[in-house]
């Protein structure tokens, strides 16, 4: 088996969402049958032995990496969403955006002390949205054992922040320098 | 092997968003393991042989039922976005809320002539972003094969405004009268 190459099927929007900023767009790599295949099988053979019994995810792009890494492995799905998007009892965790901050929160039952939890989203940046749900599955008692990105923009140090707040193995399939 | 039993799973939360509506919050069954995996293999399971090539989900909760069941299926997922989240070129349509409009976009080249598409979506009420979609994989010249959603609102009849639009097939998992 060949390895699929990633980066030819993610495109660079110049200038989006602001001047200076290069977006890194996923969507063609998403729809793209054998490529979607082989990011899932990517991120969860990483983890197929790590025992994870749930899998979190920050909305909405996390859920498309998220949601088929956690069915791969035989793990529960849990949302981490946007203040007041989930009905019932939620924790909370702010993070800083470049200009205010944002917060993500999960349900308060939706993990507990016995699981093992793996973190999983399309990109990591700052950090700042990984270290939030750090430390939501850190608050419900659970531990953080890994976190598997789809792509790491490397140039903006995330590692360094996530080291600072948790233990937990961070794995990239694309590695932005 | 015992059927799984959804229904125990979906959590009612009356007068949530507004009195007298009863929301339906599925991440109780998403998060549990044994049921997310049976709720994605009952509905790739019933499209396993229709040779769907891209499954198309909608914002936000679509992407955690849409982007497993593509993986399952070896399908390519197509995520619909709100206006505005795309940073590409976009095809649009425009579906009815209570009061007012709002839209749902794809990129336009995300799907083509030679595509069969399944929808999947946590839930149908009315049916109007279902129609939405349909009419977003028609102008992008691909066939609708099917639609799958883990819970139907049957008391809204969704079916009725759906066959107006498509003979796609439609199947519920979990059906509310």
């Amino acid at each position: 088996m060949t390895a699929y190459d990633f980066e030819r099927s993610i495109v660079d929007i110049p200038d989006y969402p602001e001047p200076g900023v290069v977006f890194k767009d996923i969507t063609p790599l998403i729809a793209d049958a054998e490529g979607f295949s082989a990011v899932i099988e990517a991120i969860a053979g990483h983890f197929e032995n790590a025992g994870i019994t749930k899998v979190i995810g920050a909305e909405a792009r996390g859920f498309m990496v998220g949601a088929p890494v956690a069915h791969r492995l035989g793990a529960g799905f849990v949302p981490a969403r946007k203040p007041g998007k989930l009905p019932r009892e939620t924790v909370s965790e702010s993070y800083a955006l470049e200009y205010g901050t944002d917060a993500l929160e999960v349900h308060a039952d939706a993990i507990g002390p016995d699981d093992v939890v793996l973190l999983v989203d399309d990109l990591v940046a700052t950090g700042g949205t990984a270290v939030a749900q750090a430390r939501l599955v850190e608050r419900l008692g659970a531990r953080l054992a890994g976190m598997g990105f789809l792509m790491e923009l490397a140039f903006l140090d995330p590692r360094t922040a996530i080291a600072q707040a948790t233990d937990a193995e961070v794995f990239s399939l694309v590695r932005v320098d």
